[in-house]
């Protein structure tokens, strides 16, 4: 419990109620994060950051000085100290587990890199059926890493839960089918739309994949998982509902045993798609009011967002005016787990990010 | 007229009825683009595209081999000749102005360049109020070279419209406070959260800048005007409405005497608001199905758009079918202009434009 106790002080962590009894087989399942992902009454409104392990902590610079992004997330001793980072910096009331999409990816063999100030490159795109041989199904035997990294942060963390971290289909098949990140996707979409059954085998196969890198992290002890779809704002509602959502609904139904969160940016037009694919938490971006959120998902959702992450530029009174917002405009959602609404930016001084996390725990 | 009839006979051009006598004072005033424009009956949906004049035709690339961007964006001879390319191979109802969004700022003294590759770099980017005095009110003397091609243009294209270009305040803004393309705007919005009064400034004398750079281009003869504010959709309604709109609006109320078309890609949630601020057609990007935009930004207006510009790359059934149900989506506006919902992209076939040309002409 040091973890907490860091900055339990200011932020009234761990007072949680009578369910908190010591009998519970999972320490962190009273957690105002997991509570309100379930839709339950909350002490108060839980906020961890998208990215929040990564470049703006100034000691996770430190300690990647020297290590290669991939081989990082493949080391259990920094995936458990980056991870462990921020939630001992900022107070907040999730860790997300470090890793990057294409984790899984390389660990069944994929050829591909993260080159800095570029991002992942794919030494040989995926073009045509003979390359779904390429991609097996991953076992708990390809990332050994992967579940010790998370055993021993939830050792570490007790009571603050841990979120499990993996990419949705149409954000993996963009990386694969484009090479890169891409602006346009319009290789993804020119294989999408001209060949729709190699399409569908291929989401079909990184589905499998990302539902077994999900499950070895449930196994290990994550209590709830994120799943990316980054890319997927890039598709109108109607193609998300045709090429991509049975592919991430399998996925999420294969997850169901923990709350699973699904996030991508721009996908204001998507929001109900993405509940309706079996999202406990839907993920909003900055665009969209929370409120309106709200309308366009339906009941029986818990949402999680918004601030722009570009906020924690501007003074004070106005941080502290965006965050009241968003905080009023989640009080129209089941459950409200603040967030960003995209990821932590790396120039951001992690200071504001604390001060955050008190003004949301303050509440209104 | 040798324009049109390269491609009259294929499309059905240059037969619009009662109105297009001798006697009218603008030759383009009873074509298809603008009748469109105005909501009024068409003969066929009109189509153009963004960035029709660019890098996806050879002979473009051929005149560029050479010369700078913004070298080619001041020469008359060079405007006027890339500016009819697209016209002439592909049999577009309209032709657009070729420039650049940064040409009125560089026209008035500010150091910047396009760099291949990256695109506009600002040598000394927008910080404090002081930097104001590099932005003066631009005049025609500071852009002969605009009003000499435009005349060019209207004398060669005859009936076939000219819309005039210009960047909207927001993103010239974002140029300026960036110093270069920017993916988050974490600086523009740093400055428009943090400073209001210095943004309000800014953003005024850009709306003098650009109202001025699109009156040239009228007095010229253009027949409408498209106001890109290609990087708007970054911002929430909300903030749109406080620290945009009313500068967007100044320059649509400026330009009053022709169709004014206002575009932004991503700006799904800003439609209503960017209809609002004076447009007589609002530009949808492909995330939003044209129907659901005419619910979204009411009556009253004509729409542009908004076929996914990565579907030049699907097989032409794809396509046929995508062109089909935007046509049919469009029929809910009280005036549709066919275009793509962004820009064209560089390695487009230009034989699939114009292919989709026909089929818009061909109607559902």
């Amino acid at each position: 419990m040091a973890l907490q106790l860091a900055r339990g002080a200011v932020t009234a962590h761990g007072t949680i109620g009578p369910m908190s009894d010591e009998s519970s087989p999972r320490p962190a399942y009273d957690s105002a994060f997991l509570r309100a992902c379930r839709r339950e009454p909350v002490p108060h409104t839980p906020v961890w950051f998208m990215r929040q392990a990564g470049r703006a902590l100034p000691e996770y610079r430190k300690l990647r000085e020297g290590t290669a992004m991939l081989d990082s997330c493949m080391r259990p001793d920094m995936v458990t100290e980056i991870t462990l980072q921020p939630v001992r910096r900022l107070g907040v009331d999730a860790a997300i587990f470090f890793s990057d999409i294409v984790v899984p990816l390389k660990a069944i063999g994929v050829d591909l890199d993260i080159v800095p100030g570029v991002g992942p490159v794919v030494a040989e795109p995926f073009r045509t059926a003979r390359d779904l041989d390429r991609l097996p199904v991953l076992t708990p035997e390809h990332v050994p890493y992967i579940t010790e990294a998370v055993r021993a942060l939830v050792g570490e963390l007790g009571a603050t839960p841990l979120i499990g971290f993996a990419g949705a289909p149409f954000t993996l098949a963009s990386y694969l089918v484009e090479g890169g990140p891409s602006r346009n996707h319009a290789r993804t979409k020119a294989l999408m739309y001209g060949e729709p059954e190699l399409w569908s085998q291929l989401l079909d196969r990184l589905a499998d994949i990302t539902l077994a890198f999900l499950r070895v992290q449930i196994d290990a002890g994550a209590s709830a998982v994120q799943l990316f779809d980054s890319w997927v704002g890039a598709l109108p509602a109607q193609d998300y509902r045709a090429f991509v959502q049975p592919h991430s609904a399998r996925v999420l139904a294969g997850v169901g045993d923990v709350p699973r969160i699904h996030f991508g940016v721009g996908t204001g037009e998507l929001l109900h798609d993405m509940g309706a694919a079996g999202a406990d938490v839907v993920g909003v971006d900055w665009r969209v009011p929370l409120d309106e959120a709200v309308r366009r998902i339906g009941p029986g959702k818990a949402l999680q967002g918004n601030l722009d992450p570009t906020l924690v530029f501007a003074p004070d009174d106005v941080v502290r005016r965006k965050v009241h917002e968003v905080l009023v405009a989640g009080k129209a959602a089941e459950g409200h787990v603040f967030n960003l609404g995209h990821g932590v930016l790396p120039e951001t001084d992690p200071d504001v990010l604390a001060r955050i996390v008190d003004l949301v725990h303050a509440g209104v």
